[in-house]
């Protein structure tokens, strides 16, 4: 897109774009009123070579905005505990709430670019990386984002001779780092990484829009051009549903929840002598990964009163309390609904070398938002697939990912919720909701084997935890987490 | 606290200790459940010496705790982002929501002790911090938490003896710290400023209690003594009031609004040229702050319709993008109610270097949350020396603080409100509530005044922006950030 790249200007007298400046300024604040009625959530990423002009753009753009409506972000390199998450992470932290601007001053391209020529990372993970920017692009469009792209080409000499201009004088030196004079002196290799990045995330729907940044109303036009056109492309697309998708990950034969028997026995005795085993050697794996670096990611499903709470207590009991979180997963709070779904997921995953126990997930898309009509069919629809790439994102970034679903059949609930029913000091734990919720079993029923059978991949497998009996549904699942780490670190060593 | 140390052991056979460990274990776990009920939010800070056994006091201490309710923070040592914000920010970021557990292992007495060896900062610095920590304390106590404080004390030779054998071992090799050595070295040295911190900080409403570590079985037991015995306290005085103090900020002398002049004029000709003027300079204060990495916190409070929209817009609009953020302050969402209510302007304070304009801030407690009926009698009149005292530190960190009440008359609000009601684009501005709140515009008023006057300290001072005329009171709020950020840099350079 850079190399082949060819001058595109208005060509018109001054004081002409001057007035166009004007009126496509206007048109933007009044759409601010118009993504802010429509929810529309407007990502905004300014990428370009140094000096060309990043900041002063937008400046430019926000003047007349209302600065509640927006915020300006500049994504300095990335620092420790950003680089201790997924490559795309600290960019999801920063996605709009609906109905606002998030202005982003460079971004994944510029932090691709430096990692590869700093040689940090090999054309594999490269690679690797520019699909999940493309899947990021997709799933942030799908859930009714508005992404706009923007690179701001400047010519060599023109570089250079800003840089120039800029490091003379004392007030603006500073401003000036290292990697500015190495686009010149490299620029060649740096057009061939930028262009490489640029081509293959340039797709249908979140283009890349190369801005002319030689002179700077030209430059401003053609920004405001390309973001007010879009705003306006977004509301009027937004009832166009968006596709649903089935990747080809490689699926797990599962069976279904029917077919599960659940008649094991394991005597207290016997629970307490294996869970002491067990634990002891969970404690050792933990020690290891944490050295390792290695983060794991384990989501708890299942029924009410399926004993999801104990089973977290023992598996957590064998851990280093300084190496673990248990994040309870509750109705999402207004900040939360208000971006991507899966925002406040990522913003609670663990740093490598620690593990994060979620208790209820992300599957709740697919299973209580579906079947209480919390999103739209073409929502929970297209979630298997967007549920597949964010543990695939997971699963590239190193980390073992564990799903259990915790099962028991309708009896034992039965029995359970009387029991805790008629206990005093458990009353608390039943609610309304849960009876409401028994009522639904066989709805719930059909979501959940479709779930299983559908998200269930090699590198993020569902197990189905027998748990009439507790001991052995407790024990069941210590081992699988056991076994998982084990085949993680035999790759590894 | 150390140097006069005595031994303070359980002197009973080792069964005897054992079973009072579990009577007290089981205790623990059955108040969860107390401090659910009684959303009583429990801090407990684990200090002591390297290789005390913080990890496993923490691990013995949370062994049959529900994972769903504590956390377990590693404070390690502070990164670039945390030493860019105030001293005691990392903690507050980290303080538990009502009903739950969080463990700190090691905090703000060895991060303190740290920066003192490593000669970081003055004995000036290091006492202005103990007078935070002791505010931080004694907040946290008023507004409802509980904090519990735990030294892990160990003799060097017992120190020197664990830190040898760790090293030892290959498995465990990596767990010391050059910083570990440095204590055996410098024993005396270490236990002066720890000393010296602990008794200052050994306050009668959040004490320290020094466990002896050196047997892992008393220190354990002796932690679960404390901790559950000031469960039980905290739930017993839960009805008893703080006590509300008026320390001594200077504050500056302030007038009523009732006398405050309202009849400035100014043309929008006399405006555009000295928005221009005052825009630029303000540009390149703005440049220099963010060289001296100097913080600017701005808080916006005024009448419905004042004009503080527009006016923060003014302000904005002459400020680089990347070095400011506007902070829109809705009601509480749940995860910010569940926390002290300064806990999400904290969260919110900008870098250093940066600037934060909050529109609406943590004065709410004074005026709607006072009116409305949302905090208690005790809480707001407590409010205006906690705000004092927040200011403070905001103040001590280098902040430049500035507080502006957008001024109108009751007549202008009338007509304003009137011609939003009836110009097509902009009856979205005005609502119910907003009529609502003018119906009480004496009982307001009133509030407004005592806030003033209770709130107006030298280092944070408020000003009365005089804004029937919108054009004066724009061109005035930019002199006041102009001539704040003046005197500071006055004061620097």
């Amino acid at each position: 897109m850079l190399k082949n790249y060819e001058i595109r200007r208005y060509q018109m007298p001054q004081e002409e774009i001057k007035a166009l400046v004007k009126q496509k300024r206007e048109e933007l604040v009044h759409q601010q009123q118009l993504i802010k009625e429509h929810k529309l959530p407007v990502l905004v990423l300014i990428e370009g070579w140094g000096a060309a002009g990043k900041g002063t753009l937008i400046g430019n753009l926000i003047k007349e905005l209302d600065p509640r409506f927006f915020t300006v972000i500049n994504m300095d390199v990335p620092v420790e505990k950003e680089k201790r998450k997924p490559f795309l992470w600290r960019y999801m932290e920063q996605i709009p709430e609906a109905g606002k601007f998030v202005f982003l001053d460079s971004g994944w391209v510029d932090e691709l670019t430096d990692a590869v020529l700093a040689e940090e990372i090999d054309d594999e993970v490269l690679e690797q990386r520019i699909q999940q920017i493309r899947t990021f692009d997709r799933q942030l469009k799908d859930n009714g984002y508005l992404v706009v792209k923007l690179f701001l080409q400047i010519p060599k000499e023109e570089q250079k001779r800003r840089l120039g201009k800029l490091s003379q004088k004392k007030d603006t030196k500073w401003r000036v780092a290292d990697k500015d004079h190495m686009q010149v002196k490299k620029r060649k290799k740096y057009e061939e990484i930028y262009d490489r990045i640029l081509e293959a995330t340039n797709t249908g729907y979140v283009p890349w829009n190369i801005v002319d940044a030689v002179d700077k109303r030209q430059a401003l036009l053609q920004a405001l051009h390309v973001l007010t056109n879009q705003i306006n492309q977004a509301v009027e697309n937004e009832r166009i549903l968006p596709e649903i998708l089935h990747k080809d990950y490689p699926l797990l034969k599962m069976q279904p929840l029917a077919k599960i028997p659940l008649d094991q026995e394991m005597t207290k005795e016997e629970y307490k002598v294996r869970l002491k085993e067990l634990q002891k050697k969970l404690k050792k794996l933990h020690n290891r990964i944490y050295r390792m670096r290695i983060p794991v990611v384990i989501a708890y499903e299942g029924w009410d009163a399926a004993g999801k709470g104990g089973n977290i207590k023992r598996l957590s009991g064998a851990l280093d309390p300084r190496g673990f979180e248990v994040h309870p997963i509750a109705s999402p709070e207004p900040h939360e609904k208000a971006r991507h779904y899966l925002w406040r997921f990522y913003h609670r995953l663990p740093k490598d070398g620690h593990i994060a126990i979620f208790d209820r997930s992300w599957y709740g898309r697919v299973m209580v938002e579906r079947l209480e009509g919390f999103c739209s069919e073409n929502d929970w629809k297209r979630a298997y697939n967007e549920i597949n790439e964010f543990e695939k994102v997971l699963s590239d970034w190193g980390a073992v990912v564990i799903k259990f679903w915790v099962h028991i059949d309708k009896e034992t609930q039965l029995a359970r919720f009387t029991q805790r029913q008629n206990t005093p000091g458990k009353e608390w734990k039943i609610t309304e909701e849960d009876w409401r919720n028994r009522e639904k079993w066989d709805d719930y029923e059909a979501a959940i084997d479709e779930m299983i059978a559908r998200t269930s991949t090699e590198n993020a497998p569902w197990y189905v935890v027998q748990s009439n009996n507790k001991y052995y549904a407790r024990i069941q699942a210590i081992e699988i987490v056991i076994r998982e780490i084990e085949q993680r670190l035999g790759v590894e060593i």
